[in-house]
């Protein structure tokens, strides 16, 4: 493809979202024949949607499931085995997951993307080949990945914002597929906030008490190990990331770059897009924070980057459920948006709340 | 219609959603290709829709928009004059109003139930004529309506499930209409939770403090004047209550009675479903609890009935706002468990958290 942005690229063309944008669309909702502010959140989804788009409808919705190894299963940090990576992918493709019903259910295609999955899958319809590695190394004996490699992951994001609102797409959600990731996940929302990992560390896709113990133990050892540097969000990405959240890192930065606004999934997309917020505070300004994980160390992502979720469902699943969902609550948003009439055109009486 | 269900003869059918039959689903559920319980929320709507329902897919969604005027309003206790009752109703057939943009989105019918507003609509298609009276009582000097009234007004949503659980509908949600209606709920839920008015009442649409002052008052002076007993549901409704509060509550009764799952609206229509909840207490097991209003009182009502809401969007507009919306979670709920592949079907190695 022609026209590739780097990442320092994607960078300068981050601008944020104009008050004076979600003022105007803000004064409309307000002439709509209802108590003012009595949409509450649906009007800001509709507001923020517009204000950054320039859109008040979408054609194309895409969820975007980025997929990575991770050398850190190695530590017995996960319920599950790290084949099942690539099972899962296979299982996308196939359209038996729960994203893909979720997806479905709000009109959205699923696009797997082959960021770091420690498998061949050969040319797979449904699969975007942007593989970096074949899984990362183990973060706790060194670091997971290069810089190099980091900064690549990130631009291989950046450019499927860029390449798929040029083919129409109007909201993208990010979503994950990785057996071990909650690990680097807890071990990024501990260096960039300084937490201990105690405060940031849960069961993932359902670990037991030793389980949890190795993946403490885990976090530990790769802070010791890489001391990763808070103030350099590249390098805490290279040293205790991974490349599926890379991608959702640069996605999310492409997104601000393309102004094509975004719903980010639980724990794990959060994690990416927390780099994306480190990297330029205004990437967030393109955000939809799609729900509450039950990972304990989702909501210091989310107080640190500024979100509130729109849902709370006890989720914990990542894949893009979380974000499928949101994607359905925004386009609700804008329907409220271009259907709803004023005072004026139903002839409904104005209240003293104006 | 032939064989209408008397509020007595409703009342006896209604029994408990049995535990097997949930059991039964939650196994299918954790048969699926993902870690045990991760889809939170999800599977609960799921597992509680088809063990009260008996199906697993959704044919016809249909939002009752309950409307009804309430004397209280000569109190100055509204933002908004009564005359926006009946112009809301038209705004409704001419799918104009809030409720009909997200029942559209989520591919409900908006039907209106004219209970009891100050108007004469005549033949309006779009509206059922349900009417028990003219708008009720200023229930500051007595009651709103009067015990055979308020019987009547119940009698009317019950056959609602009933008739339309005939035509093929499998879903319902309840919303309202109706200037006034917060200062009877509030009223409502002080009398039945024995709470002061200051806990419970609100700014409803929009109202100053000096409206808040008059609200306040007046719910003081409606208990005061009518001594609503607490242990007799039907007194409450009819001296504190009004005629759209009660067909709401007719409905959850009907629905519970026919085994037809309802979700409930915000502020009003929870009022509505807390007076079906103290006339039979496995009313409950057919309602969900769509959303949690910014309306104070909202949250006492919710504890009452024991349900916890699915959406948190900072809304308090009722119509049936929130219940349409949270029709379309429980439809993505049956997605995820109609198309989810098992372990089996998909080839996906099983974790440790089984």
């Amino acid at each position: 493809m022609e026209n590739r942005l780097t990442l320092n690229q994607a960078l300068e063309r981050i601008a944020p979202v104009e008050q004076q944008r979600l003022d105007a669309v803000q004064r409309r909702i307000d002439s709509q024949a209802k108590p003012i502010g009595s949409m509450g959140r649906m009007e800001e989804f509709a507001r923020r949607f517009v204000a950054m788009s320039g859109r008040e409808s979408i054609r194309r919705k895409v969820v975007f499931t980025f997929a990575g190894d991770h050398g850190v299963t190695e530590e017995g940090v996960s319920a599950f085995p790290k084949e099942v990576t690539p099972q899962m992918v296979y299982n996308f493709v196939d359209k038996g997951a729960c994203v893909n019903a979720l997806a479905s259910h709000v009109g959205a295609e699923v696009i797997v993307v082959d960021m770091g999955v420690d498998h061949d899958f050969g040319e797979l319809p449904g699969v975007l080949d942007c593989k970096v590695a074949r899984g990362t190394a183990n973060f706790t004996k060194g670091p997971a990945m290069s810089r190099q490699q980091a900064i690549q992951a990130l631009e291989e994001g950046i450019n499927l914002a860029a390449r798929f609102k040029s083919e129409g797409v109007d909201l993208v959600a990010t979503g994950d597929m990785g057996i071990g990731n909650t690990t680097p996940s807890s071990t990024i929302v501990a260096a960039i906030c300084a937490l201990s990992p105690e405060t940031v560390t849960h069961r993932g896709t359902g670990i037991d008490d030793e389980g949890l113990c190795r993946k403490l133990s885990a976090i530990r050892m790769a802070l010791d190990c890489n001391r990763p540097d808070p103030l350099d969000p590249l390098d805490v990405l290279a040293k205790v990331g991974g490349f599926e959240i890379a991608g959702v890192a640069g996605l999310v930065l492409g997104c601000a770059a393309v102004k094509l606004p975004v719903v980010v999934d639980g724990f794990i997309s959060t994690a990416g897009a927390l780099i994306a917020h480190e990297l330029h505070p205004h990437a967030r300004d393109y955000m939809f924070a799609a729900h509450q994980s039950v990972e304990i160390g989702h909501r210091h992502m989310l107080e640190r980057i500024g979100h509130i979720p729109m849902l709370d469902l006890q989720m914990r699943l990542g894949e893009g459920t979380g974000s499928a969902l949101g994607m359905g609550l925004i386009e609700a948003s804008l329907r409220l948006l271009r259907e709803v009439r004023t005072f004026d055109d139903s002839g409904v009486t104005e209240g003293a709340d104006r």
